[in-house]
């Protein structure tokens, strides 16, 4: 088993992180999320990590990624389920996730996106001042 | 690594299997999953295996226990994502799916739990003959 599936749910791609990412894993993740991503046109990205206990420099980076994605506005990630330990760690290796969402478990998650999007329309519908 | 995440979505529960599984982890996911269904009154469980392209005889044993289920009848069960290779084997090996929904992805296998369970919602308001 080579791939990490990627579901779509609605709007939405869901990514189930378990098994141990290693570089090229990590890699094909990477590169399937982008053609789904524009293939699908969804609006968000969930990404449960309620399995994975620790982080290396692989998990790490494909956070920053992540990131980069939350600050380019579209799709928007979410990241869910993330225990503490992870949390630390992530801390510790100086990975920033700012703008990243995070919540409990996917359904919580979801409706983070969905609120976030339903700002962004009343956003651009706002008349310019 | 030791557990299969079970996500909920709504009124089902979704297992996505992409790690190879052993005896252990199996009987884990099993005991999860019946915890899981007990504890949340799942009406519907989807198994995407679209990361699954061989079958060994743990795997023909979960689904025969995923066969039961639908016999059972709560919570549905479906498979989605089923590789051909998958499907060739399971039957060289003998293992009956009858009652258990098929689809191509999440997304379409949770419409059919849905209008399955419409039309059993429809049977039990249906007046006795």
């Amino acid at each position: 088993m080579e791939r990490i599936p990627i579901l779509r749910m609605g709007e939405f791609l869901l990514v189930t992180i378990q098994v141990d990412m290693h570089d090229r894993l990590a890699t094909v993740l990477q590169d399937d999320l982008a053609n789904r991503i524009s293939a699908t046109r969804a609006r968000g990205v969930l990404i449960d990590i309620s399995a994975l206990d620790m982080v290396d420099s692989f998990i790490a980076r494909m956070f920053g990624d992540i990131a980069q994605m939350a600050r380019s506005r579209r799709p928007s990630p979410a990241l869910v389920g993330m225990q503490p330990s992870v949390a630390i760690t992530l801390a510790e290796m100086g990975v920033s996730l700012t703008g990243v969402r995070t919540a409990l478990n996917v359904e919580k998650g979801m409706a983070l996106l969905r609120a976030k999007m339903e700002e962004e329309r009343a956003d651009d519908h706002a008349p310019a001042e």
